[in-house]
């Protein structure tokens, strides 16, 4: 990282004339990001194969921020610090479901964060179906005293997870409303579009003075075979074993480390991903990819030569179970400034579009990046970026964000299931984010004029 | 099925000439065939729906005959009859297994059937690595003492389902050859084509003289997670609980029915199928499907008119435990002439190629055949049928075998896992399959002359 090869010269020097001609000056950076498969690539497989699952406030999670603060020192990464956070921490116990009536079967169910445990000899109650939340938010107050509600929202697939916005709230906060309205428990539709019987889990609240309740969701397959029972019009009763455990306070941490800057007195780049995963899958597209694209990328950048500002690399921990980690590293950050605000956290496929909150106020800036990354297939468009979970620190103190929006078509297939393992992401499909990032995180690094300017910011 | 409608004076009228010009007489019935949709799907939706899963021996099981006898009885269908045996059950507990070391992690697994139980507590052990079935042959005898054996032996997919006779051979009888070494137990990667978590079951069979021991199979994603923990060299251990229970004899029984023909003095066409399936998923492909195929196309060909010869139906039970039902079945009616087997066992995918035994003996109708069936794009072959598993009375009896090859390319995606479910068929390819065994019951069951001269099944 001292010397200054020929791409860092190619690099610093074009950098004012790219909005004319930014091709040449990029090709390095490029052909060492599609060479740095390797970096990412590894990156997850081993987090995901030496750690397995990480689930947030637990000694997985643990083992898996040791193993990052190996690897960052290990690539050369500066400043590699722990820091450390209490969190409330939820584990899985069993969990079975069955329909006892009218048509005696198993279910595939997995238990949602968050969910009360209905002991271990279980419930068995009357269920009453839901076509959507309306029709939940319709029920009467009262109306589900003693009863099960089963929840079977239905979500489409959409290539910028506009579905998830569609169909989250009821994983959300489905059986805070149900329980509201009396339910002993609820059940469901899984938040994802693949018909595996695979269940996704993921977090759920319960609004202030609503006691909790058991909550689980039913894999796609089995929520469709819920409805066609429902269809014969015979009353439907389901028995429900689920034990989690609230363990109460447990550690946690963020991992931080650093590419430093020449001119340590500019706003840095904040990079972020989270490292804890669910623990039904290894967590390799949620969030393991994550981590290794953007510190693939800052590596590239170190690579060809010091940037001007520093690159910080955030690994959040535990933004599964209610975004410890960022709120922790937020409050600890308070007023640090930043220049530009960044995350990768949507999966491994390709990104498509590029977003930022300065195309209007610096357009001569997000012109350069878009001409960065078209070479990749990246479209530029003018929508607002918005950032992710685990830059609130970024997003708070009114720095500019970019989003590299990644292809979501297939993440739902995935997402917070068993299913989410390393086989699931394809080489190619990574090294195009990295190379993306590189190309993006490259401009941005070396950028010594005002990034957002402060108009932008107040708007 | 009193009248005798256009169609089969049409198909009746025909067949002396349908070896020069097939097509006009065939048209009634593909074109029943493909409104006949309903039935089929009807048969497989209510089977999976109203009774579930069927593993043999269970009540689940004899639910489905219950299911079955009422849908048989409902559609027309004649001698309604279940035959009774007794059966050797073996019943799915609890199971669990995990790395214990180097990178502790849970892992997906089902046992196999006939695997003994670790009991609650379970057992923790070394793991030994072998790459193939061939590698676990080469294990000096006495070496596995104490350890547990993983036999990850890989399978691609095929159209012809060859692939299961590749890697088969690790579940049927791996098993037993390591216990046969000193294994404690066994874990194999799935015998499957699908990289989802989720394992795929399957009976497996001990040696005379060898005692049983615990066996399960992890889902593929786990075999190569396993294979990447070894890649780092150090020793591996898992912890095992499984917990499967033999219940001794229960009983169990066969369905069958018939569509009488004109000339009882006639071999009938026997078509069979199995109604058991195993208890992780529905049962959908894996065999509802085969049984909905062959009454929707035997209830086409009595639509146009009674038949010359009877068919007769067979839903075998558990056939997926050690085909008791097609034993039982070829035992009770021993001597019982048979002038056709077939049999539909592999899925709803589309049907691609027709063999038959009598393609060098039988020539015209073998040709008559292959153009009855063209229409659907299915092509002819000279290869031998075989028949399937539960069509033993018909191949032990010398009768003449058609097989309607169905394209397996995905079938061991699914094949004996929890994704073995409804939605998994597509309408359109189960109505190709009712066209195409219409089209061929249809010839066969009106036909008046020998169909396997004598000289063939002496061969």
């Amino acid at each position: 990282m001292k010397k200054t090869p020929l791409a860092l010269i190619a690099l610093v020097a074009a950098v004012p004339a790219l909005s004319q001609t930014p091709t040449d000056a990029l090709t390095a950076q490029a052909e060492r990001a599609a060479e740095s498969d390797a970096v990412a690539w590894n990156f997850v497989e081993g987090l995901t194969t030496e750690v397995g699952p990480r689930q947030a406030g637990t000694e997985a999670e643990a083992r898996g921020r040791d193993w990052a603060v190996k690897w960052l020192k290990a690539n050369g990464l500066a400043h590699v610090t722990v820091e450390p956070y209490m969190m409330d921490t939820w584990v899985r116990g069993a969990e079975h479901a069955e329909v006892t009536a009218p048509f005696p079967q198993k279910m595939a169910i997995a238990a949602l964060g968050g969910s009360a445990s209905t002991g271990d000899q279980g419930i068995e109650a009357e269920v009453v179906y839901f076509p959507t939340y309306a029709d939940l938010e319709a029920a009467p107050a009262g109306s589900l005293a003693g009863k099960i509600a089963f929840i079977s929202h239905d979500m489409r697939r959409t290539q910028d997870g506009s579905g998830y916005g569609f169909a989250g709230p009821v994983r959300w906060t489905g059986a805070g409303l149900a329980a509201s309205k009396g339910a002993i428990a609820t059940v469901i539709r899984s938040v994802g579009t693949d018909n595996n019987r695979d269940p996704h889990t993921g977090g759920t609240a319960f609004p202030e003075g609503v006691a909790k309740t058991p909550a689980g969701a039913l894999s796609n397959p089995d929520a469709d075979q819920l409805e066609r029972i429902f269809a014969r019009g015979k009353p439907v009763r389901m028995k429900l074993v689920l034990t989690p455990q609230d363990l109460g306070q447990t550690a946690s941490g963020n991992v931080v480390s650093e590419v430093v800057g020449r001119d340590p007195s500019l706003p840095p780049l904040l990079l972020a991903c989270h490292l804890d995963s669910w623990d039904l899958g290894t967590g390799a597209i949620d969030n393991a990819a994550g981590c290794g694209i953007i510190a693939a990328a800052a590596l590239n950048v170190a690579k060809a030569g010091q940037p001007l500002r520093t690159i910080r690399l955030l690994f959040a921990g535990a933004e599964e179970t209610g975004l410890w980690g960022s709120k922790a590293y937020a409050a600890a950050h308070k007023g640090t400034p930043i220049a530009v605000g960044m995350e990768s956290d949507f999966g491994a496929d390709r990104i498509w579009r590029l977003d930022t909150t300065f195309s209007k106020t610096n357009p001569d800036l997000h012109k350069r990046l878009a001409y960065a990354v078209a070479r990749f297939g990246v479209e530029p468009s003018t929508d607002e970026a918005h950032g992710g979970a685990d830059i609130n620190l970024a997003r708070e103190s009114g720095a500019a964000l970019v989003d590299l929006q990644q292809d979501g078509t297939h993440y739902f297939d995935l997402h917070h299931t068993p299913d989410d393992t390393l086989d699931k992401i394809d080489p190619a499909a990574l090294r195009q984010n990295v190379a993306v990032w590189t190309a993006v995180v490259g401009v941005l690094a070396n950028e010594p004029g005002e990034i957002q300017p402060p108009a932008a910011a107040a708007e």
